[in-house]
């Protein structure tokens, strides 16, 4: 069975749904059969690239009998309908993060998915599959810095997104705290307590009521404690760095660059390249190892990682951190 | 004036005055001259190495016309009652910090000393002095990288000292936060809030009461937001870092390290030393430059930096974190 | 023209010819269709895994039809007869280092090729294509260090071949610096004096006549000064690194490592991973960009480097090298 | 015995005078008395600075009774002759690099010194006791690295002296690369051949007759090759860095800069500082340990190290240098 190539369908012909099909080619079981998306050509122009077929409608890809897996990278709104009808046409599903729009919202796609058997049911943190992350995690799996005691997380964007994005993002926090929630809780488990610390700093995105920085800091119920710092924009590129500090040790895991060239001259010494520019370069191999994880789990019939639990959790701390940051208190959540 | 040699008294002949004291005979313009330690043979010892004069009594040297400047390196209880005797008579001070037990005592002690004329009162926040960390504070000031939006500290100290040192040392805020607390306020200015979470990650301090390790959050008058990570222990060293985010680039001050050698073999490479090990290796220059800067001022008339005012406002964030960790809840200080 | 997909043959289905295969499947104008080895079922299993049509000689590729590329990664001394072979067929040729067994071999292959019209030649020297070394070229070229004064070039494989591949390598020089030499020529242009060092380091080698070790002074017709340090082992994996020292700054390429964490303990802080394990790893991007290159010369009718009398010049530098180590005097070049 | 202070006299108060006298004022058991030089008001004005005595002419440090050490900085043509001097009248010492203008008038002195009885005698070079290279010659003495086989140096100034300076150095090789012979043979042990290659890179220097950049090739009596790659200037500073290579891993010395702040912006990342400026500020702490040594050796009564005999070794390399250079052959040494 694990020779079989996997039949692939992607829902979103956006920017996330390129990377997907971009990791499909390259994987040598899997090939993308179609593309779904209602607006203009994008379905089509993804689908062309790849050999592919386009639809209009995602109701298309849930009845494809060709489709053996779909990978959802539509709107946040439509993820949770839409992770539960592919699952009911008997699809795995591979969807982009969050899995809904709120905690209810997922809680009841979780309970409807408790209802019937179905194939694997996987939610796109990749960041457990980015090599440096992973190897972190290996180490600490492995004792090689003993007991965990506190975690810094740093995330900011190359540059802010124009605000009608941000306007429907869900919010800071869900939009991509949310990615470093599920960091957190990959090397430090369940969270007790949430405090959020909202920032404006980028003018001409006031209007839009959301935040455009972020400290957040986490308790876990073993009492470590993780500070994570966002911003929407970043001089230098995407910073996406760690460090996990244990009582025997720490982990650092730095940006990436594009190159290993360092420039000397008679102002300064040892100049890098900017970190990579955004989440598709910086995340490549996380997009690639991340689908073989999921064809893996689909032909050898093993767990996914990040499960719907694990989403459910992420989206608790984000509602967590929107209520502490605007009520100016801890929230504790377990 | 300026060639003038200084002639310099220190109170408490423990780890720090023996600092000082390694900085003094190494500034051309600055002479130890007495010492005084009212335990065993501690002031004899210190002085014997440097040639200078040993009392028990810190009024012997408040009293001794041989002395231009005193620097004060006694318990913390005693520092507010030393400053302003040494002020009364007549001779500069340096103090280490804190610069009195609480914030009360040190409101009373700025409001004495502003009834009567004094030379020169300093606060030992050394950091201030750090290359590297001066060199951050002048990039920024140039506006090398825009306005500052957030900071992250971190600072941890090699190994814990015994729970007998920590029951009489004001608690952590007090003892070790207040030197974050000070370089925050370097680079963001007035500080308007403090969220503290305290942490015990050390067995055998439990006991003490304090915490053991603490992340704390301040938000500036400005905006700003810094995360200041403490731990007592940190099996790499001494792990002395900072990061300074501005809307046009980021400064990253990172720790010192006996050595420029790496090391590559099989299971890994460019290994480094072990980061410097505590504070009298890390801040060495600081306390270098931070007595120059002091010589300066009572010679030229400049200017001191950092202020009695300035070890108040440290005091009050350390109050205030105080309240925080035990209160779960943000406390408001402007 | 351009979004023809080519149709590209290997010849030799070792280890090189794998890298080519991989290149050739990520790239969306490119398509493995035949693989030709003679021994066992190299061909079969290389053009299985990648849906190709298996030969075991290399005749049929030349006079295949449906083949517009060829890729030639079999043993040195048929280099040159497969590149005049296959461009007589009218396919474009990419091969690999040496281009042919001897400077003599080569200039006759230069010479044939020169009676008549061919699709183009490229020879193999894939780091030019590195995005690194690419970067440092494009920097110096831009004047960003001006004038170039001196180079170092440092190549360690991870672990010594077996004595019996270093029989058949061609020796040292051809063998492994003379991609050094053609990076060398990349920054300093053509070069004038060769000046070679052996060493035989690794004792179980001895036998082999052969030298393990190296260092080779070049001085380039401009002045300027390389120095190449070569060794068949690296306990830290494979050392790739080169500086460039201009009148004005200077440029380092420093290795690449799998992953960027970096792990601090009681004895050592920052080590990192140890470099990528061998060329394959090291340099697969460079090698997909090299095809793109290929690809794009062969559809766009450009100019393809490096060229066949880049590969004359390599080899006239190894021979030199040869000569110059084993008499122990300097050798003009030109 | 050893709780003496040394009483030091420094003959030549230039440059390298004035870093030694401030490595004697810091240390705990030493102390400068007098200082000779026959130029203006040189002695006075550094003998002022350090509270010693001055005087014109360096017979009358010989004849001082209160000397117990003299710290040789003169010309080179004068150190053979006042090395004899100061060890006939009984004082210890440590003459600055090269010790003597030939390896004939070397071979000489070491005669001499060798007809009667006297006080240490020691060269200057300090690099032996930079603390990056002395732990990386503690590593290889260890076996961390196991066998030596390859070493890298670089030295390069941050720009060239004056055309009038270069014309009495002696020459690049004794006058720059003899700190680097001395260091390779700190490291591989006796020489055994010595291929130099001589470049002129600076136009304005040209007409001296001195080459401005050079690489020279050791290999030593054990096999093992390092190539030196020296240069008249250099944009980022004073650049001082060595890799050695051994069968077990390798060890590399990189710059020290004033600061540790790195810079990141739009076009950059991780910018550290130019590398600290020449060699009065790079090897302060080995000045400063030399001294120590010198000190400790005169009092306790051990060995000097580097001797007379290492200085000779070093003017050797540096006069077979110079020989193939401009024969544009190796020469053999032992």
């Amino acid at each position: 069975m694990t020779d079989k190539t996997l039949r692939v369908a992607i829902i979103g012909a956006g920017r996330i749904g390129r990377v997907h099909a971009q990791a499909i080619a390259s994987h040598p079981r899997a090939q993308l059969v179609l593309v779904s998306d209602p607006f203009g050509t994008a379905a089509e122009d993804l689908a062309a690239a790849h050999g592919a077929r386009a639809v209009k409608d995602a109701a298309d890809v849930f009845a494809d009998p060709e489709v053996d897996a779909v990978i959802i990278g539509s709107p946040t709104p439509l993820h949770a309908e839409q992770v539960l009808a592919a699952a009911r046409a008997g699809k795995a599903v591979l969807c982009e993060k969050p899995v809904a729009s709120s905690v209810a919202e997922a809680r009841e796609l979780e309970s409807e998915l408790a209802g019937f058997e179905h194939k694997p049911v996987m939610v796109g943190f990749q960041r457990r599959y980015d090599p440096s992350i992973k190897k972190a995690r290996d180490l600490v799996a492995a004792g090689e810095i003993g007991r965990v005691e506190q975690m810094t997380i740093q995330s900011r964007d190359p540059a802010a997104p124009p605000a009608s994005y941000i306007a429907s993002s869900g919010g800071i926090f869900k939009d991509c705290t949310i990615h470093d929630f599920d960091q957190a809780r990959f090397f430090m488990g369940d969270i007790a307590e949430v405090t959020a610390f909202g920032q404006n700093n980028i003018p001409q995105l006031a209007e839009t009521g959301d935040f455009d920085g972020a400290v957040v800091v986490l308790r876990s119920v073993d009492g470590a404690v993780a500070s994570i710092t966002n911003n929407r924009h970043c001089a230098a590129g995407y910073d996406q760095r760690m460090e996990v500090h244990g009582e025997d040790g720490s982990l650092f895991v730095d940006n990436l660059r594009p190159t290993s060239v360092t420039v000397n001259k008679k102002d300064f010494s040892a100049a890098q390249d900017p970190y990579l520019d955004y989440f598709l370069e910086r995340y490549a191999d996380a997009y690639r190892d991340e689908l073989t994880s999921f064809i893996d789990a689909i032909n050898d019939g093993g767990e996914v990682s990040p499960t719907v639990a694990d989403g459910i959790e992420a989206l608790v701390l984000a509602e967590a951190a929107e209520e502490s940051a605007r009520s100016g208190r801890p929230v504790r959540v377990s």
